[in-house]
């Protein structure tokens, strides 16, 4: 199932290397010697969980209906607007990043926030629906993250990872 | 938006009536005086809340969805057949016990394991898919419980409420 | 700090077989051939997370503090007496039981409510503390009882795992 | 008890109005006419539900304690050092931030990573211990700030809040 993630991912316009960049650029600061490698890496590894490849599947399966006015009304137009409101989306996003403890809540927030990389490209976008899709690449940038400060020490003792 | 979801639930098969039973039965224990009318207001200040209402309109429309057969796999069996690691259900109605603090839990937890009531009566319609709603049902019912309970003390000072 | 954990936990009451009984019970209903033994490793696997270490630290840190007087009002009185509306101990506890996901919720809201076994002892302990480290082993019966659940397919493929 | 929070903040060198100016650029830009008064009411009444009230009570305590080391090891060292990865702190506040819904945190999440205003003030103090109240100050502030959006239409209809 965790291919059929990362193809889903792709078709939505999120490669594996987009999600590395907001990983890099979260670790770098506490890790000079990161390699965007280890950070893909760790990515893969978050994603091998069930309780993230389910959220992720039923995240974009509410975009894509929301994007083809699929759903009943008042959802449909909730979702298709990326109402502030709404909140299930960083629900199931909170879901990811809680997989490797509540530190990544910090990274969550900060992404959340600040639009890094290919979250603001997803956010721009005119006619698609990411409602759900942003959500939960900052939680999974998030949690990769987190998952590389809780094994910082075992890849090196003489830095500092956060 | 609170009297479309309460007119969803009621296509769903679930009526406050049925929801105020459990809160009565979780409730009563620790405040013997305790009317159903009391369960039912708490419920009702509970689906004012917006976060409520956004997680009931999410899981019903997948659970509607999911008996329609018009979810794209594997989302459609995973929900169709309410496959016990998918957890995004209990994600969503977390959600909604979250919102009286954390003492909902319990009785979340308790109500979902033990299937008391309409939550039985859910769990075994043959043809029906209840995958998100009964998590909602018993979010919803732990959330007024645990609203009582924070205001016991102001509606009984004799008693001891839980 | 894992062995720590374990000593701590004796110190206070609590063996692993204590709870290796807890997940035996929740698990048994849906896997029958499963052995104390492999609840007993889930559990030592459980332990071997740092946020679950963490948890347990601080937990028994307050239940002992509040044990001799130490800790400065209101909070000896709330903590001392087990006030029901607390729930930071709660917190504390979904703090472990999310470490494998959203499914170990129910669980830990059945054992915190039913006081299964060891959890009925710590509750009954007339002069102890226990405030934290009930909610505590219910979060760790709980964890690892998911964990159990989320292997279940590698351990057997006849068997049906919850 | 919400007076005594307050007296509790403020003997740890934060005052409400500290708290208003983080809750001020939170929501300042969605929301042009927003004043520090309302900043100030939307935390009062954050500070007015008792599981804020209680997460505060404790982790006050915990910070009070670790600097006048008196905590038992390995914690002491640990919350003295503020350990990025203890987390405990983090799980205590986002209990404040949930009290009004997942909306706060995002904004959790961005204060704790830019340490804006008091909350570098806090990071920087060399002798103090604020491994919690930093936490638990930025998710007041987030709590404060979610409050603030879900009742801005009901402030103005003519403004986008968030």
């Amino acid at each position: 199932m965790k291919q059929l993630v990362i193809k889903l991912m792709a078709e939505r316009g999120v490669s594996l290397a987009d999600v590395a960049d907001l990983v890099y650029a979260l670790q770098r600061p506490f890790y000079p010697a990161l390699l965007l490698e280890q950070c893909t890496r760790s990515i893969e590894n978050v994603l091998e969980k069930r309780e993230v490849q389910f959220a992720f599947l039923t995240g974009i399966t509410l975009d894509v209906l929301a994007e083809q006015g699929r759903l009943p009304e008042p959802l449909q137009t909730i979702i298709a607007s990326d109402e502030p409101l709404y909140g299930i989306d960083e629900v199931l996003a909170l879901g990811i990043t809680n997989v490797y403890g509540t530190i990544g809540l910090t990274n969550f927030g900060y992404l959340d926030k600040t639009k890094l990389g290919i979250l603001s490209v997803l956010n721009d976008a005119p006619q698609a629906v990411h409602t759900f899709l942003d959500d939960l690449v900052a939680g999974l940038a998030a949690a990769a993250s987190a998952r590389l400060a809780h094994n910082g020490r075992a890849l090196s003792n003489e830095q500092q990872v956060r």
